[in-house]
């Protein structure tokens, strides 16, 4: 069974899972895509290479066959495994948890070579609606804390495959960045009396505006003040929304729009560039996280870290947020070659 | 002048520099090495191509000319600079602190092609010295918190230049992941009424043998517990010694020994792995740090991250530390070819 390890020291956890190694890698850096000939198993016709699916919107036609539009089936080479109780281990100062978890894959569309830019919003509102329905199920299990949702696109974003798919993983303990963010939330929540932190950067940053990349009625992208990445682009729901899954019918639409048009942009700037995309929302227990406000944080892999951002947990970025979001703006929605 | 800027929500410092953009890449992904006809500016005979020396060995001839065989010059393209003040601004969600620090390179040697493993003890030991000369000189001045020495090696480790070089940066804050090791072995400190967690780490992983790599007499290199990276490797004194820059000649030539040792280790496992390594030592303040043992962290670059370790902060290792460390253990002394 896969592990979770606490860093002595720090609270840094690693998995480690020796499956996860085996996965085969068909996009790789610098060459050229892999041959036609090579039959991708999430294409339609190839549900047989997969294992059997979790879930799949189709109209007609039985499970694991084509006549799909979103399909989600378990990730074949899994981080974590879906099997087993949480145990947590504490040894002197070695600290362990079991691997217990999911790790499912989302395929986003049945065009091998879709992208967001070039989807039709109507497509991009079903998998985000799976996103939702994948993520509702997960919550009902006790043993996961915590359920992400991310995308990575393009080699040197980690992705091994290149049919547009997302990703959900839940994990036996809430991850680190999240208790962050939520204990940031919190506290100030409880300094000014119950206002939420990000409704302020929402109110901040539209009357500032010059990090402002656009919005629509329900949501609004920035690149946030602090960017980690050049072109780091954050898109928030306008009102005050703690679960990512009580999103509105007319809110996944208008996520939908959001995604298409920052994407648009993105790829009006540049040719094709390779990102990781993940959704921040409370955690799955549903307890009181009142303070807390989901969000999807975009980071397109444009630069590489190195030892001074390893040694220090900083980052060095050359683009300001102020640049890159005017570039954006300007960029409007330019059709994708 | 560069920029610190802190993140709305989290404790996460970013550098904003654009003179950073400017730099030339010399050393590229999977493209051949640059011609040899273009000239090294660390080479022997081009010291005029860099900013003149800050530091230099050399037993005769005159500064910023040949004849030397550690040179320490300051980087052509800062992420901070030297000049100016430290001021620092909170405006409601937005805090900043201006860009004042030192950014050094140590050129390790004239050999352009030299390497950890292939270089003499003797010449390690020499910059080694170097990093501790420039770090007590830089602690003189009080604007700089921290000195973070590092090295990037190969294009996947973030290094632009092929010549043999680690670089130096103070900062005028303390960085995130040093204020956490801090609070973590100052806690244990408080709660063990005295005891360093290092030399806990050191105590448990010599007596379970099974992450241990090397050790010589002053220092020992295990495969941490928790690797994030495959064959992450950390160099520990094995005496509690809290700041780097007090090791003795003996130690200095020790460490010499081990970084050679180990270096050699992971290059007969594996053709010039990239990798980053940095200094963890108490900041340069030197207020009360005695809970604190310095080390040092090598970080192989075998694997890239994704969406997942952004996403949560958590790391996948497919490589657990005691298999690392066992191969690295049956690897021996093999010369470098």
């Amino acid at each position: 069974m896969p592990e979770l390890r606490k860093d002595y020291v720090t609270d840094t956890w690693v998995v480690f899972s020796a499956l996860r190694s085996e996965r085969p890698i068909e996009v790789k850096r610098d060459v050229s895509p892999p041959s036609s000939t090579t039959p991708c198993p999430f294409c339609l016709g190839n549900e047989h290479m997969t294992p059997p699916e979790i879930l799949a919107y189709r109209s007609d036609g039985k499970a694991n066959s084509p006549g799909w539009w979103v399909r989600c089936i378990p990730n074949k080479y899994p981080a974590l495994t879906i099997e087993g109780e949480v145990k947590r281990t504490v040894n002197q100062i070695f600290h362990t948890v079991s691997g217990v978890g999911a790790h499912e894959i989302i395929i986003e569309t049945p065009d091998h070579k879709g992208h967001i830019a070039s989807l039709d919003e109507k497509q991009i509102y079903e998998f985000v609606c799976a996103y939702r329905d994948r993520y509702v199920d997960l919550t009902k299990d006790s043993r996961f804390k915590y359920i992400l949702i991310f995308k990575n696109h393009g080699a040197e974003a980690g992705a091994s495959m290149l049919h547009p798919h997302s990703q959900l993983i839940a994990t036996p303990i809430i991850p680190r960045r999240i208790m962050d963010e939520l204990r940031a939330s919190r506290d100030f929540y409880d300094q000014t009396g119950g206002s939420c932190l990000y409704d302020e950067i929402l109110k901040e940053e539209r009357e500032a505006s010059v990090r402002l990349v656009t919005e629509n009625e329900f949501f609004v992208a920035i690149c946030p003040y602090a960017s980690r990445y050049p072109f780091e682009i954050w898109i928030l729901p306008k009102e005050h929304e703690v679960h990512f899954e009580d999103m509105s019918y007319d809110e996944r639409r208008a996520l939908a729009r959001m995604l298409k048009d920052t994407f648009t942009r993105l790829e009006s700037l540049m040719n094709d560039p390779p990102f990781n995309y993940y959704i921040h929302t409370a955690p799955c227990d549903r307890r009181d996280h009142r303070y807390y406000h989901w969000h999807i944080e975009i980071t397109p892999r444009l630069s590489s870290t190195a030892g001074f951002e390893r040694g220090t947990g900083f980052y060095i970025n050359s683009v300001p947020p102020e640049d890159a979001a005017r570039l954006l703006r300007q960029a409007g929605q330019g059709p994708r070659g």
